[in-house]
């Protein structure tokens, strides 16, 4: 799969409906039927590849991820949930297990939204936070329609398609973040995802020539969003143990070597697996943040951009998981994630779970990212312990 | 003259060596000769009117500015020097007075370096720091060069006709900062101009996705420059009384809202009118920084991107102006001057001072630049009799 979309200095590009999108699906369709996978497409591009169980008027157990990078991405990102899923299959069928629950494979549309706005969207509208028709008209930068890139792929089927219902969604993906790698734990046993706010922080102060102005008549703009950025890195500890605040975007103006900056604008970042701590310390920051604009006589403003409440998985799957881990006396760490994943919204479907394993230095989304063979094969098994159990 | 490449917004443009220079130039030299000043051009395009003295083998004394601008500048910077050495020409015509020395009036090409590099070329043609035949070759950013730029308009002139030696270079000139302004004093003694030395400072971290990233891991590289840039700021107390330092470039990137930022690149600015204190200064700054990335574990790379020694002006007329301000009974201030002049270069070429008046809230270099006529109506008082008496 990695030969897809390749680039010569070892990443991945495949952008969601391009070339390079259809040339993966088209592998991945080869792939599952030749494990004799029934393979349905439903209206917004999301592959569905099923076993039949013995009872197929029950629930089905869902397994997937995604195929589309952004630019220049890694290999391991998305496809591993795919790649696990079709070796669950596998070994179902080299064994003859028959299931009482069908196991579907599916494969979302879009995860990362690079191309198209906006990200998650196979899974989104399933969950239905996304309208068929709005995603449809969504544009790329060269003016492209959503709906016409999906037909020219070939890749546009039935809304009578969709995932319906599942008895559980369980995805195994890579870290994308350096604990696991750090602390040598193939298994992460993930609890759920981060609920998160973005501020958009723009501070005034006053835009001087360097040269003539005396340090004390300054309304230096940066000085005071240096104070800001060092009080949002000590505050994340005052939210929660786990929580984390990130200063990402930070823009200077007007950028010019003898000039006093007059404004910066930059972005927070606050996260935490419980949204009313999390709300809490968006609080604590913007009171944190207004009371340094104070003090140092500057403007101050503070929009909210995006939030989104946290997401707690299936304690049932989740506990299956861990069992499973222990089973095969792999090592093992709770972990929540932090970036958000297609569970999101699956989360809303039905009982959702995943299984991360390590990422080599916590590389994520650059030609760099690397997971342990060893270690991929170990969340395999337990991804197969998991759905085994589930499906009966 | 403001009318010459007046913006709609109350700004002007007039970009060295363009249509607008021109027409400055010409506006200029017509009224020289409205009062008898005997032009000639030099080879850099430097204007000169000549008021004869009795002696015309004894040296001149020089007053002069700069007609062009940056862009979307204000009417003051530069004009008010050439304005108001045209009113002391006037005053001597009105009264008959007929000095020793001759009166030269100069305008000076190409003193903010905007369209051509370098800056204060003009001066520095004189003073032996460029070279005419390099500074013939610079293009613009259309690739038109200088030497061409130069004839198109009519201002090429000949060697010969180059300012050679004089008895003292003065200019009248806005302070460009708020000082004055706020002290609500008319008059600026100006000392020297402060030395200064850029620096180019980049910090190394290590760029993560921020959810999976929990903070106890990270190496952000914003963080740290943040403590830099409050230390730099604590650091001009340190260096000297009227010390300043400045961070005015500063990026960040990746510059995403959900990644840890890896590298931060910024600009330092530390002046002082002491070259040796400045120098200590520098070092201070320096010894700070890597400690603090010693501390945080970073990589810090410091180049210095350029240096100049501060100029310290001829005590004589510097006392002859603090005297002429007090005859008139002008509240006047000593202060050195952060920003670089004609007179960096005019210095080495003879004894030279600067006279500031307020800038209005301090604003340069924006369409907002404003000074009190009645300020400016003092400084030239103080030009006239400082003249007057250095003439004779």
């Amino acid at each position: 799969m990695s030969n897809v979309g390749a680039n010569t200095n070892g990443g991945i590009t495949r952008l969601a409906l391009s070339q390079e999108d259809k040339e993966a699906r088209d592998l991945l369709v080869s792939w599952m039927k030749e494990i004799d996978l029934e393979i349905r497409i439903d209206d917004v591009g999301n592959i569905y590849g099923r076993r039949e169980g013995t009872d197929p008027e029950a629930k089905p157990i869902v397994l997937g991820s995604h195929l589309d990078s952004i630019k220049n991405s890694g290999k391991f990102d998305g496809t591993i949930g795919l790649l696990s899923a079709l070796e669950v299959v596998r070994v179902f069928n080299e064994n003859s297990i028959n299931s009482k629950r069908a196991i579907e494979i599916v494969n979302f549309t879009n995860e990362e939204g690079i191309r198209f706005y906006p990200l998650m969207v196979g899974s989104g509208v399933l969950s239905g936070d996304f309208d068929i028709e709005s995603v449809y008209e969504e544009k790329d930068k060269d003016n492209k329609r959503f709906i016409d890139e999906l037909k020219a792929i070939g890749y546009l089927g039935e809304k009578n398609n969709r995932l319906k219902e599942a008895e559980a969604y369980i995805e195994l993906h890579i870290e994308q973040g350096p604990v696991l790698f750090e602390e040598k734990i193939p298994i992460g046993v993930v609890e759920g995802i981060m609920g998160l706010t973005w501020l958009d922080v723009t501070i005034t102060g006053r835009s001087d020539n360097s040269g003539p102005t005396p340090m004390y008549v300054r309304k230096d703009a940066l000085c005071t969003a240096a104070k800001m950025v060092l009080t949002i890195q000590d505050s994340a500890k005052d939210i929660g143990e786990r929580s984390i605040t990130t200063v990402g975007k930070f823009n200077v103006s007007p950028d010019s070597v003898n000039t006093v900056p007059g404004e910066v604008r930059f972005s927070v970042d606050i996260r935490d697996i419980d949204t009313h701590r999390k709300n809490k310390g968006v609080q604590l920051v913007i009171d944190r943040l207004k009371k340094i604009a104070r003090e140092d006589d500057m403007q101050i403003n503070i929009d909210e951009e995006w939030s989104m409440d946290s997401i707690v998985f299936s304690e049932k799957i989740t506990e299956d998981i861990a069992k499973a881990a222990s089973y095969y006396g792999y090592p093992q760490k709770h972990v929540v994630s932090g970036a958000g994943h297609m569970t999101t919204y699956m989360n809303k479907v039905c009982p959702t779970a995943m299984i991360f394993v390590p990422s080599i230095e916590g590389k994520s989304h650059c030609p760099e990212e690397e997971s342990d063979w060893e270690d991929i094969n170990k969340g395999g098994n337990v991804l197969l312990d998991v759905v085994r159990n589930l499906a009966e």
